[in-house]
């Protein structure tokens, strides 16, 4: 295990410590626990938007706190949920009165807890919450059927709902439009990762997984979960056109449809490798007819030195263009306005 | 060699292809070749500053192209110069009149090719050329003596370089008076780095160079050039006192000093990390009675997939102060005026 940390108990705690450091304008933490990140760029009255998850995702999930986005983040350990109670008390630090979204991935640890903080929210604070759960990774299980639960895991892509839905509530929107405007983002994004290398965890101290020295998995989660096939490395226009094809035909996307694109790095992945996944992915759009309206490229959501990339496409009509248009300024996004 | 990439031949060019598509309000390339980016954001009458370099890097060099920045940068292959040529394509093609600043990292290459460029443009093209060579690595070399060359190499700390000239061109301010903010900017920058694995050259097809599973080295270069000792791997707070140590005495830095801090990851040490790093800096600039200004964390000259980072200290006066605070907005760097 080849990283630069003291011991792996104190690798989440010094990081925090470091973030709050180097962020002393823009973040603090509730009661006095690490793990409840809060902005400290409140702006009143608004409607307070609260993520959480576990860490080795850097810029996910606290990265987004801040001016046109989060308000606060619970963090877990690596890949571990936070608790109910470090979520209820950023609820508690960032209610102002007109209610709390929670925006989170989809994976179970998180669900429990994050329903017994708004429970809690709810019966001893009074603080009105509602909840989004954002699973767009199409490797992950198939379209979702009427009334049915969505099983697809919480990916990347989340960080499109929390930039036009942090949009929403800079903007004064009530809670319930907050709750639409990021039920709709979900609705109209979709992820595709590979990987080519596992991470380690600290406290594990090995890779999660074993993977060849020439073999690839295609739609493997952030935490390793499984993909839909695993197979030798192929060159990046393959990979690419592999990729984009179920993300394509899920929703669909359609000729004429307009579209914002994320690549995103998972760890490892250079940005020089995202772009030229990029170039392809342009390619696709172009052949059929899909116009890529803004393009992200970087890390957003990662799993600490994994290599690999997920591509996410975002379908806009022009309220989520004026939403993701917007000015963000936190610590690790920042966008004038579009 | 485990890379999203099409081929080694093809992998720059297509790099840069997905850049322009990725960023098309942003940025174009001059004479038809796509190794010489140039910013469409032209500000009417100011100085120009081109930068250049290998690639491999990024966001170094191309990625600071942009508002409040850079106006050009030729690109070459993985580690490899850009022909003078290049440089005067793009020296044309953003000189406004107010003639052109060159910053870039002192590699002989580079060195070579830029001075070649800079006469040209003076006699074919009558456009009045500055230089000035980043080179803040303390591992690489000794403190300059009066009189002599710098021999250090230019690394992560050429961001502030950017930064600085670029706010002051933006201002309007003359040539002269760019390349003197520059310069003062080289004066008060130093860089110290730690590698942990090595990368992969495409054409070359294997690392770059050999280091145990439990090694690092303090020191090395951004291309693998040797550092100053190699060794196990230490806890994260040992490895940051031995890299701050030479930092520090270098100029020196005092009690009563303002700094800024950059932390730069390589590539593959993932950003939590470099916020643990990012921690004990700030212990010892405390201890040592030296406040930190304003932080950056993240990837800003990196080494491909190479695991690493380095630390980048810049000593503030109000001037410097004011450059760094002005905003910018790069495809790759973007700040609210702080």
């Amino acid at each position: 295990m080849k990283k630069i940390i003291n011991t792996p108990e104190r690798f989440i705690p010094e990081m925090l410590e470091g973030i709050y450091a180097a962020h002393p304008d823009d973040l603090t933490f509730a009661e006095g626990d690490l793990h409840c990140l809060v902005t400290k760029q409140k702006q009143a009255g608004k409607v307070g938007i609260a993520t959480g998850g576990g860490s080795g995702h850097l810029p996910l999930f606290l990265g987004y706190v801040g001016k046109g986005m989060l308000d606060g983040c619970s963090i877990g350990d690596v890949f571990q949920s936070p608790s109910a109670e470090q979520m209820l008390a950023v609820t508690k630090e960032i209610d102002q009165g007109a209610g709390v979204l929670y925006i989170y991935g989809n994976y179970n640890g998180d669900i429990f807890n994050f329903d017994m903080a708004a429970e809690m929210a709810d019966m001893e604070e009074d603080i009105r919450v509602e909840s989004v759960v954002a699973g767009e990774d199409v490797a992950s299980a198939g379209p979702t059927a009427e009334g049915e639960p969505n099983k697809r895991r919480g990916v990347a892509g989340i960080f499109f709902v929390y930039k036009c839905a942090g949009a929403a509530a800079a903007a004064g929107k009530s809670l319930d439009e907050v709750k639409a405007v990021a039920e709709k983002t979900c609705a109209n994004v979709r992820t595709m990762g590979v990987a080519l290398t596992s991470c380690t965890v600290p406290r594990v101290g090995h890779p999660s997984f074993e993977i060849g020295d020439d073999e690839m998995e295609i739609g493997m989660g952030i935490h390793g979960e499984p993909g839909i096939r695993r197979g030798k490395l192929v060159p990046a226009d393959e990979i690419v056109d592999e990729m984009m094809e179920p993300i394509l035909k899920d929703i669909p996307y359609r000729a004429g449809d307009e579209v914002a694109v994320l690549i995103n790095g998972l760890g490892a992945t250079p940005l020089e490798e995202q772009y030229v996944m990029f170039r392809r992915v342009k390619q696709i759009l172009d052949e059929k007819g899909i116009s890529v309206w803004h393009t992200y490229v970087g890390e957003y959501a990662t799993s600490m030195e994994m290599a690999g990339a997920s591509v996410s496409l975002l379908r806009l009509d022009d309220e989520l263009k004026g939403w993701l248009a917007a000015p963000a300024d936190t610590p690790f996004f920042k966008q004038f306005q579009l």
